[in-house]
């Protein structure tokens, strides 16, 4: 049961993660491709956004190491 | 039946803020890119966002990390 | 199976306000980044609503606490 | 199981409440960034319709509170 | 198993009035920012839907409570 | 059961209600801000669709009051 | 048990009704506003509609009495 | 055990119906507000269409109805 | 549980033949607004296709029927 | 057990095999249309279409039969 | 319990089998209505590419077959 | 409980092959109605595209055949 | 029950493969129609894509077999 | 129940970062179809989105694995 627990923690986050990481990459991409030379202020946005969106992700992962080893 | 408990407060939160924040970030890149001079405006809007964004997901955290300890 | 009732209540709640919240603040960043000299009105709004959304996944969270510690 | 149904009450009103306020904000700041000189009167509006929306949820959150206090 | 049935009542209640008052609002919100002369014509019409949409989700919450004290 | 019953009924019927109801109301104003001059047709045809949509979800909230007093 | 399969009939004939007959009042305001001329034949074809939309619906509804009173 | 698959299949009936009708009516507004003239032969095909549409859902209504009373 | 077995079969068959006749009906009905001349060649068409499309949703009334009386 | 196994097989079946179809047919009547000179080739294409998406749903519906009868 | 497993597996195949050939139909459909002198060219490529979507739903209804016949 | 798990991954396989060739076939379809000179170039690109989606499938398809005969 | 797990394993990996890789190619279908003298950047592009894309499914294809034969 | 819990962890795993992954590669071949001379940084902002979007769905591999060897 704690095995389930940890998958369905990590596979949720998961899910968050990727489905909003790759938002921000996607109109990152777009917009670098609509404005070059805004690239560079682009990309730091771009790392700060993932950055807070990996947030709680990742407290998900810890968590599910926690109840791995535990 | 903690743990399960635990996975399901960090994963839904997880879920939802890093779709919150995702769609926050997505628009400010491509407002920047829209208008590159409005850059700082539109940070501070953001980062302000975002720490409203994650004040429940937080708490979802925090009360799965409550949980996994007790 | 108090613990399950803590993470419904609190991962909904938090789903609920990080979507809404970050419907808000989207089109708040779209709005500035259109007009930047309505900046100050719309943040104005902008925290106003937030305000009202946070409401009832505020009300959430404390019912997730206070199953928690009871 | 009372536990659980004030979960599922209050997240459900939650979950509805943010999202019925959240589109109403939206489309308020939306309004005040294409007509600066409406304000007033689309904030007027904005605040009965929350005042609205929040009705029934409200109301679910009472319950919720009934639940767990009996 | 009473309380469950309150809970479902209320919260569906919820989701339902929240999301169509909110439809609601949120096009006399636009339409009042594209007409602003038509101002009262629109909240008049808006008070009168309002009041509709909420006749079956108060049953609803009338339910619930019946539900709670018997 | 008969409670779980009656919340089902209740509750799906104003789910369609008040959506149904939302659709058409909405749709009125927006038409109302387009062309002021027809507001008295066009709320004569939302006063008969309303009336409409709402026979069914009225008799769900008749069968959920007969099932919670018998 | 009989109560739950009298709600479920219901419930989902009232979902049905309101979407369809919602969809359909919809276009024919919306129509009307276009078109205010020819109010009179569409609000006909309307009825029609609504009539036709009914049948099914109303077959649900009369099933669920039937259990209710059996 | 009866009752809930008559309302299985008459609900299911209802829901495909009202959806299937509600597009076609719809549509046929719409058209007759586009094309006033070509009124009769839009009906026409409505009315065809819908017979169609209701040969199957009136086939679980009759089934509904055996269940009923077998 | 015979009973079940048939309303799932007649149901998921009304489902899928009032969505599929009633997408088929709506683009006729659209079609014939925009070209009234070619009215015949369009409705044999949709009669040949509402034929092919009940094949199969037929074949499940059918096996409802059989269900229903062994 | 036996009539719930071909009741999903041809109730999944109808689903697929009539939203294919409709799919078809319909995207056939918008062009035949628009282009009412090139029925011919477009009518020998859609029924070449509909044979082919026939074949499983088809399949389905035998093994449907096999199962009522075995 | 074997009548199950076929069930699932040739209802899942035709599902995905009628999605895929139909979208691929439609497709070819309206392409032929727009550039009726590159029928042949889209005709081959249909025909290769419905033959493609159909590999893994035969290899489910073979499955299917395999399942009832042991 | 065998047949089951080869149902589930023969069906899921095909519903996701089904769905990502169709996806494929039907953009190389559109593409060649809009550019029948580089017909080659993107029937190529199109044999390699589904033989990438076809890998993890087919893989799926040999683990129910696997399944199926052990 | 080992050999549902390979099932789910292999399944969702399955439809989250073809769909990824779907999405792919279906873009640089279009964009090779659109500008053909850039096909080889863009098949380039496509290959490192579906090749980042396959690395999650393939493992767990990889955990699917490891299932299969412990 | 090891073996479930290790194919829902890579399988949400798998789905997510096949969908972000797709999501983001499907823009920046579309970006570099539209500005080819700007495919390095195009592909650089590529590689480093994808690194970023494959952390927590590899982390929910490696749980796999660890849940599959303990």
């Amino acid at each position: 049961m704690n095995f389930i627990a940890a998958a369905i923690a990590v596979g949720l986050g998961a899910l968050g993660a990727a489905f909003g990481n790759g938002m921000i990459v996607k109109s990152t991409v777009e917009s670098i491709a609509r404005q070059p030379e805004a690239a560079n202020k682009l990309q730091t946005t771009m790392f700060v956004g993932v950055g807070i969106v990996e947030v709680v992700p990742l407290a998900a992962t810890v968590i599910a190491f926690l109840i791995m080893f535990s």
